[in-house]
């Protein structure tokens, strides 16, 4: 009975063969049959809108692909690689070669699927990457590269992007955004609103920044109220540039009593070149944030708060290098009191906009999938959305426990899916390895007897997580 | 080798069908053979004693299923359905149309098992419920409802529940207990002790809640001494009626140093009108909580605590409608340390119950799972209790993850299994539901050569889990 | 479609056979092939040294399993064994008798597992323990014992133990060190530096820990400064006799002001005979630390540390028998501001160690994992290593969920694998038991299509983690 167990002539499924990451043919049929056709909307991430007003080319795979991906800079530390192959003076062949020595040691990391899939998806290369192919892969891409095809436009049009929402600070003038609508661009781009400066009171630069944000709507900020006002009018050019979103990273929303009147105090102290105490700052934020988000409320805008890091652990490299170098980690916070307070707060002032929360601690999926069912209204389906695993949770564990996790506490017929939230033009086959997972949960539930095998219904509620959904929440039209 | 990999010819289990969730052969015969026909011991749930006493006929599906179940209301509102076809004026036959367009979309979360194991259950409907099926549906168990056989008692009987712990106020007289006890009803039926408003001296009501229990102990309470001199006599009374449990509701057991002598003066204070702060009010809790567990003690009693939920968290709809509307969610509290030293300081004056810990937040099912097994004793064969998966929790996942942490960290085979904790007598099919995913956890061990191929000694441990322990456990005919 | 789902001839694996927990042929492969092979580098345990000098012969299988193995205790307890037959007067073989009782109901605990599986490599008995074959086992076993071959140094040998590192207190003579060292041992057997007492300045046993110190050294400690050089004084004693690393167990790494001015004047304060505060002994630990780490950076060491137990739970047992009794459990602090501070500042002057990271809670996993990228420098591939499933999480669902996540958050072919953290000569098959699911890990994403099938370079993958990693990484010829 257990000799033999094992069979000898193993079915082995080729690696990232076209039913890569589904497991039976129910799935295999959703993704084909439903997911893989429809556009993308990539409704976050920090893209260079320069870069797609000027169509930018990248000069080699390394500029394309390793520029500014703390991802990939994280492994090659990792594996003891020295600094100056990373973001230092190594020439981009030599950087290149050896991010090549060091994938195949990837395996298991989502890198791993990650370069694999982008080398097929843009440039139809099959072979694996390592220091044999390591040449042979950089000169192809090379010459790919100086195409049309593979310059900014070519390649969110090669991936059907149908909307991009980029990553904006209130006081960017969004001419790029500009430009690229006179422009050639099939994709429609849109600016999100991301205060974060706005109210970073602690910071050494707020003053010089509240000077920039001044200049832009044309008259001095010297007064709380007259911060809101500056926020009110770039919220209102924002949308008429097309935005419908804002976006806002902290480490928690503070559990603090908001106090408008405080908060007024300790804007005037900061202006007058005073620090605040660590509590006049939580407030301030929260109170400050509690404003704008009425704001977004009156124009029918979508909020989202990105929630949980640790950033700039590392302050050797911080001071060297600046911040958002692969320096960042997963931090634990107390996220609900907090989160309650908030939601709460502007649902009693009946001006709680749709909000997404994203969650970057695992252990917290579950808080966060809950938190978001004691505010839906009924005005609109899925009004607060637990947000698609971000950052570090971007791979295929952290999407399935994401998905399970609303699956179980909510309705993941009603999530408004997957976005990048990434710097490099070569990541949007990521919407596709969610898709394909997204197939694969639904595909094994019906296979197991879980889930009834109907595959229209099924499908129709995977074209509505993977496009329709989004579309309709996010209403880029109103 | 790789083509073909996705079978084209799938091996499709079928929807719900006599072998749901058990993945092979092993796991069905566990099942079938040892599982399925042991009766049910429903140890802790909130239905209500008057309708067994008065073996309430419903009048509709509506009725029994959607009155008072806030679970399908928060997936109703996600939906994006208007309160008035969930709470509100709308007809039933309305609120079962709207509901039936929610369950196709409620596909993953365990609402779409719960709906379709009940309509075949206790209706023998197999049909999917939907838009299409929902007159008919809707008619026929209409029909149903009408007859004996699906009145309360009827309902119970079906299921063949043998016990069946309601959860009841210190002050209430418990009548209702008594009819039932004097009636038609072969299924035991005992009260629990839930003294949560005992303690609840922040509570705006704590005053008349006090004269209401006063007269029901025939004497006035205005000291701490006679609080619990009250709480004793009821204790008495709950014990004399078949009551062998209480339980517990907290965020947390606060981690505050126990004081009578502060608690006293608390009492004190709030008698006299004064508002507690937040210490004393935690301080009072657990001191007083500490008393009452002595005396369950002195009674043989097992004591439970459901730790973790963020009660009431939109305001607006709890000034509405009030609590337990589907306003809650899944809290990150610190629980460890303030469990710990409860724990302790009952096991120092070798006066701590059996307990039985209900953790609501996955994450900490390690943490509580551990716990339970510092204060073993030998005295009773698994004395701590790890409680099967709760509220939010009751479904595959948090089933399975309970039950795997559970094995991991102490012993399965001497766990006392599952409750409802329903407010519905059309739920006891969750026991079903435990049941297969208990035995399909152990018969995939099986399979996987994790476990010894033993169907007897395996098939014994899953009826003691299922039936023989908590009836040894909680011994109510002592 | 449905009927005849479960397949009535099961294929069933047979327990504990040559491809226990390994699900495929390529899995069996990676294990067979390239794991099963390499030595044990068991860099964490809690071997007696004194033991392995004297080549302890065991009288009993009860002395050389049960002494001492506080997850067994537990499992005891749990099933409502009197302490008597645990740590109490019973005789060595009524004890095993119990235990015997006890292990058929640990199915799905690891015990279950580790029991059959040391039963069978140590002894080569395939029968379950169970009452039928207790006395079998227990005279088999006692008989064996007796041999040289199952002395310690035979047990060492049996597992291919290259090299052990036990954990001893600064303060100890390691005379048994140098007598292994000396005599016939062919397993390389090293001292830890584990100092927790060095700075427990809150312990009631301080002063007389520094008076024997003080001896030990040479000099009388009366400041801070004299306490660094005795520690610096035992660290190169330690170093000289083959230490390359050292210990600490913290329940977190606290999130503190390190203050070495307000550390002097709090071990003043102690030298006096008084208490400190909380917030006194947290600066104090936290800033001697910080200097130990220093020493250790200037000796090349790897520094360990085991974050996340709540210890000492159960005080009635901690009064009768003492610590480390089976009362400790899994706590949930927080972890990462105090650990990301701590790193930060060695980093900051240069002076940070290797460091291995061993988490307790597992819903910290990810915290971890991450915590550990923030200071790779590449001096060295994977310089922080988030450490093997420890105490609670030695298991294959513990294991599985620190491979995974080490998988998706840094680099699992850098990882320097498994150690015992053991106190008996018999738990070495859980290399075994680490090896066979990390290549089954593998295997199954090689047969799924997420992973290529490169048997070799996988191969050598395995063994670097099995092996070559953390002989190169800890580097004990330095």
């Amino acid at each position: 009975m257990a000799v033999g167990w094992v069979d000898k002539l193993p079915r082995m499924k080729q690696f990232l063969c076209e039913d890569f990451l589904l497991e039976n043919a129910f799935a295999a049929t959703l993704y084909h049959q439903y997911a893989a056709s429809v556009p993308i909307i990539d409704y976050h991430n920090h893209l260079s809108p320069k870069d797609i007003a000027e169509d930018r080319k990248f000069d080699s795979l390394t500029e394309a692909w390793l520029e500014g991906d703390h991802y990939k800079w994280r492994a090659l530390r990792a594996y003891g690689v020295s600094e100056s192959y990373i973001t230092g003076n190594a020439t981009d062949e030599e950087k290149f070669s050896k991010w090549s020595e060091v994938v195949p040691y990837t395996v298991r990391n989502p890198l791993f699927h990650w370069t694999h899939l982008e080398l097929q998806r843009y440039f139809g290369i099959s072979e694996l990457l390592s220091p044999k192919t390591s040449a042979n892969v950089y000169h192809q891409c090379g010459e790919q590269l100086a195409n049309a095809s593979h310059r900014c436009l070519g390649l969110l049009n090669q991936m059907k992007v149908e909307v991009l929402c980029t990553t904006d600070d209130p006081a960017d003038d969004l001419s790029y955004h500009q430009k690229i609508k006179d422009g050639q661009c099939t994709t429609a781009v849109y600016p999100t609103f991301r205060p974060d400066k706005l109210y970073s009171i602690a910071s050494g630069e707020y003053i010089s920044y509240l000077s920039k944000l001044s200049e832009n709507v044309g008259f001095r900020i010297q007064s709380l109220d007259q911060l809101l006002e500056a926020a009110e009018k770039r919220i209102e050019f924002f949308h008429a540039v097309g935005g419908r979103l804002s976006d806002h990273g902290f480490e928690q929303l503070y559990d603090v009593k908001y106090s408008f009147t405080q908060a007024k105090k300790t804007f005037e102290k900061v202006l007058q070149g005073k620090a605040p105490s660590e509590q006049e700052e939580h407030v301030f934020k929260m109170t400050v944030l509690l404003e704008l988000c009425k704001l977004y409320h009156k124009k029918g805008w979508t909020q989202q708060f990105h929630l949980g890091p640790v950033r700039n652990n590392n302050t050797r490299m911080l001071r060297s290098m600046g911040p958002n170098k692969g320096y960042d980690s997963i931090g634990d916070f107390c996220q609900i009191k907090g989160l309650s307070r908030f939601l709460d707060t502007l649902d009693q002032a009946d001006q709680l906009p749709k909000t997404i929360l994203y969650n970057l601690n695992p252990r917290d999926n579950e808080t966060f999938a809950t938190m978001t069912g004691n505010f839906m209204d009924g005005s609109i389906p899925g009004k607060l959305q637990y947000g698609s695993g971000w950052w570090f949770l971007d791979q295929k564990d952290g999407m399935e426990k994401q998905l399970n996790t609303l699956s179980n506490m909510g309705l993941l017929s009603k999530f408004i899916g997957m976005l990048t939230d990434s710097r490099s033009f070569l990541s949007f086959p990521r919407h596709e390895y969610f898709r394909r997972i997204l197939c694969n949960l639904i595909g094994k539930d019906v296979e197991n007897g879980e889930l009834p095998a109907d595959e229209e219904h099924l499908g129709s509620i995977v074209k509505d997580i993977c496009y329709n959904n989004v579309k309709k929440y996010l209403d880029f039209d109103n």
